[in-house]
């Protein structure tokens, strides 16, 4: 399971901060320290205002291209924003967060996707807002899947986010998720699945234990990865004991390097 | 989800010995922490020798009916044992622990079932042994539906157990229980499902973690039931919030007041 830090995000005050007064020093330690926890894509957000996003976004790539091995989660709504970070990325495969079928958003991502061979969260959206019900968003799913073919983007390199919604305000919000999980599974096994976990808890006490336990649920579903805050040590113990327990760690050996380094511990 | 507490089994040495002494103070102490502590059901097994087994069982029966609400799970392989604690029970509705497809087995405990009106754990075994694939698991779930069937207990009575074993043997151990899991919510949404949690973690360290990772794993699979120890506190928290995020909690209320009683703590 793909671990995607999200911690380098302009919504962050430190990280507004940063971003105004160009403090490379902060945003190369974030990205350093998600790298170390185990994040495997670093997201990368400035969107401090709409006319600063661009130079943001170029000036967060140039610094993070240099500080970090780990590919680049470039997060914008705007076409032209991830052009320039994909222009700037460098090597390793980017990922883009993300398209969705609101008008606009994916028929100018797209290509530049293909352009660069990246991979891309695909929001289960469109110009009606996040649909009720589990086979709605399926259905926008399915015109995900067909826009993704027009442009030649193998699904494979398309990370479905089924949209979490607050567990405070619906029952309902927890299974809907997974029943949109076991639906991708089911119709396009070839597809991948990532989602931003936070939002379950929202309204809650003790909200790191409602994500980790979530994430737990969604690792059963089949999420292939997560949008989340690799320096929560709880989190990814549950990360690494869920891919463990998913089969997708021979002989438990990195569970094992985890807990030598111990990283399990609580 | 039913939490059956384990504590009370004579393979504990501790248990052992209240039983060679009849000491009926710990044994309602270790039945009221498990009740106290969100058990649903409270286990009990007096299997200390073939010889002392019925009557451990009758004198635990009667114990514990005295000490705690809840109903308890009768744990024997042997008729007469089951039969001698179905007997002495009282009015709340029993579960019995556990039918098998091995010869003898279920031929003489459903006519129990059926006249005791109880609920009983199915293992998903018979007399070939464990069956390896979850296809073959599922092969011995039918017979155990079919011979449920025969004697009239109804299929919402009878916990399957799917047989969880160690991960640290066999990588795919833990994506086996969650097919097996699935599988029989596709073809007997009726039946419910439940599991001995802990020997997923055999031979691994830091053992607690991979049981409550693997509980909210299987919750997200439709898990009904576990036989756990509910004086782990961090695995009754996963309990709590996995119920809720399964859509088992109206408006959160019971981990709301789980977190108020601070039992959401680590």
């Amino acid at each position: 399971m793909l671990v995607i830090g999200e911690r380098i995000n302009a919504t962050r005050s430190s990280i507004k901060s940063a971003l105004q007064n160009r403090d490379c020093v902060l945003i190369e330690k974030e990205a350093r320290e998600q790298a170390g926890a185990g994040a495997d894509y670093i997201d990368v957000n400035g969107g401090t205002s709409p006319e600063e996003e661009l130079d943001n976004m170029i000036w967060l790539v140039e610094v993070l291209r240099e500080a970090v091995e780990q590919p680049l989660c470039l997060d914008s709504a705007s076409p032209g924003v991830i052009e320039a970070g994909l222009q700037r990325h460098g090597k390793a495969r980017p990922m883009v967060n993300s398209i969705s079928m609101e008008k606009g958003r994916h028929e100018s991502i797209l290509p530049l996707i293909k352009e660069h061979n990246a991979l891309v969260v695909a929001l289960a959206m469109d110009d009606s807002g996040i649909p009720r019900t589990a086979e709605d968003r399926l259905r926008v799913v399915e015109r995900i899947v067909e826009a993704a073919g027009e442009h030649g983007v193998p699904l494979s390199h398309v990370y479905i986010d089924p949209l979490v919604m607050a567990l405070s305000a619906d029952n309902t919000s927890g299974l809907l998720v997974i029943e949109v999980l076991c639906g991708i599974r089911e119709r396009w096994p070839e597809l991948k699945t990532t989602c931003g976990l936070s939002n379950i808890s929202f309204g809650l006490p003790n909200r790191r234990l409602i994500n980790r336990t979530f994430l737990a649920m969604l690792m059963a579903s089949g999420l292939d990865s997560a949008i989340v805050d690799p320096q929560d040590r709880q989190l990814m113990a549950a990360v690494i004991t869920g891919r463990a327990l998913a089969g997708k760690d021979e002989f438990c050996m990195e569970y094992i390097k985890a807990f030598r380094e111990e990283r399990l511990a609580v």
